[in-house]
């Protein structure tokens, strides 16, 4: 059997690290970090998310903004508000929470928010910067995932890591952060994505799996080599009448199946999920200490 | 026998190419797209570089300009002259030739230039566009691979491509671009490096390898599959009394016997070289566009 990758506890524990630095700062006499959270429209998941980063930032007792607009506002007014976000000296970051109505062009949102206040990592600059290996915000997931693989101790250098995903927010990034130099880091990678012939073959060679792909358990045992470490991204809504909320949330990876081959596997949920929004404090409290530099 | 993808015929179509657009321009009454370089020091590879840039822009009838800095200039006299370049408007795009003296900060001096005026593409906001499939100035070593691929129509979606060497310059970059959504592109990308264990048993499942370690000869027969199409960025300079310069230029591969295996292959010199003189001159012809709408 393989040993679980606690993202809850590990989130836990970051968490309780932040909450000890902001009593510090605040019996210093100075205020606690401060996030802002753009959010457009009512998409169900959308509300989900963004209410649980207010409720994380108000429990290590973070300040926290939530900006609702409609879904009819216009791109320019979007804009509008991030300008006034930019300018806020109160602000240390904040994040326009994807995706946005289709009249709004992402890539330009995203552009519009300054880089040092980017603490989702989305704008180029600091996507770039990652991808050079220089200090920067490193978006939330892949953060995430690097930090469990830290404290955990898992040792990744000149290992088979396969990705499979190759979006913005996860993929990519995440094969970036695998590979670059550092410990946790120099991984051989391989990216795949929908394109990719014989997926199973290049799977069943990796040391480490993250699937980023959203396709309920899709990652079976026959896919996997004994003994990998398997990282779940996929965090797929399925109807369940059974369920109080009547939906689970099912992970790309076959847990029952895969748990008895890896050597370490995360939950979903408990695995990668709450170590992102772990992150995205973590990121803000960055923020703050280089604002305050 | 493998069919030799012809850097050096491939680079002279596009000077061709660009060289009708200047006319074009020039007749219309319009100055022609003005590109300068910064060389700080004597290296002699850097002032072969250098000079070829300087020649082939003259060539083609773009304006060029060489600035020669001593190398005991420090690092705030070189920002000061980029400022410089950086505010002049007759002047599209600019390069400072890598390596820098090692008082000089390379990481400080690339971001000090204006984005739009980095036509070498290294610029951290240039890196994270192209990374997140954005339109900017792709760098010109891997952008000269992709034109290759490109012209010789080589259809790499879904391919298994393997890049050696996590260079910032070349197999980042090339892995990156590889990736991503686009004709050429879509292939699944392994990044190898020093790290890499079992090197030899990636390559040999590779249909497209791309090697930019620096190591003569490196790639061998044993380690490529029958039909890959290979692409060597390996330029080093071995010492031969016999060539009147003193040296040769030889690549990664094998090439004698790699030939014999491949479908297509790069020779060195003649491959990935010139196509990247060539590709700096695309990218500040699209400066000057930019420029100019």
């Amino acid at each position: 059997m393989s040993t679980l990758l606690d993202g809850k506890a590990t989130s836990n524990q970051i968490k309780e690290e932040l909450t000890e630095q902001v009593a510090e700062l605040t019996s210093a006499g100075k205020r606690p970090p401060h996030l802002a959270a753009v959010l457009v429209g009512n998409d169900g998941a959308s509300l989900t998310y963004v209410g649980s980063k207010v409720r994380s930032c108000q429990k290590i007792g973070f300040e926290s903004t939530l900006i609702q607009l409609d879904d009819t506002i216009t791109q320019d007014e979007l804009l509008a508000t991030i300008d006034k976000l930019n300018k806020d000296n109160s602000l240390d970051g904040f994040i326009v929470q994807l995706p946005l109505p289709k009249h709004i062009n992402e890539e330009v949102v995203l552009d519009a928010i300054n880089p040092k206040k980017d603490v989702d990592g989305f704008h180029p600059t600091n996507f770039g910067k990652m991808a050079l290996g220089m200090e920067t915000f490193i978006p939330a997931t892949p953060f995430g995932i690097m930090e469990l693989l830290k404290r955990y101790a898992l040792d990744i250098s000149g290992k088979h890591a396969v990705v499979i995903g190759r979006s913005h927010i996860v993929g990519r990034p995440m094969s970036i952060l695998l590979s670059n130099k550092g410990n946790p880091g120099n991984a051989t990678v391989t990216l795949t994505h929908s394109r990719t012939q014989n997926l199973a073959e290049i799977t069943k060679e990796a040391d480490i799996v993250v699937s980023a792909l959203g396709v309920p358990n899709f990652l079976t045992a026959d896919m996997v080599k004994e003994g990998a470490i398997i990282i779940d991204v996929g965090i797929t809504r399925v109807a369940d009448e059974q369920h109080p909320k009547g939906y689970v949330i099912v992970g790309d990876v076959h847990f029952e199946e895969v748990s008895k081959k890896a050597s370490y596997i995360t939950p979903v949920p408990g695995g990668v999920g709450p170590m992102t929004i772990a992150m995205l404090l973590q990121n803000t409290m960055l923020a703050y200490t280089r604002n305050a530099s």
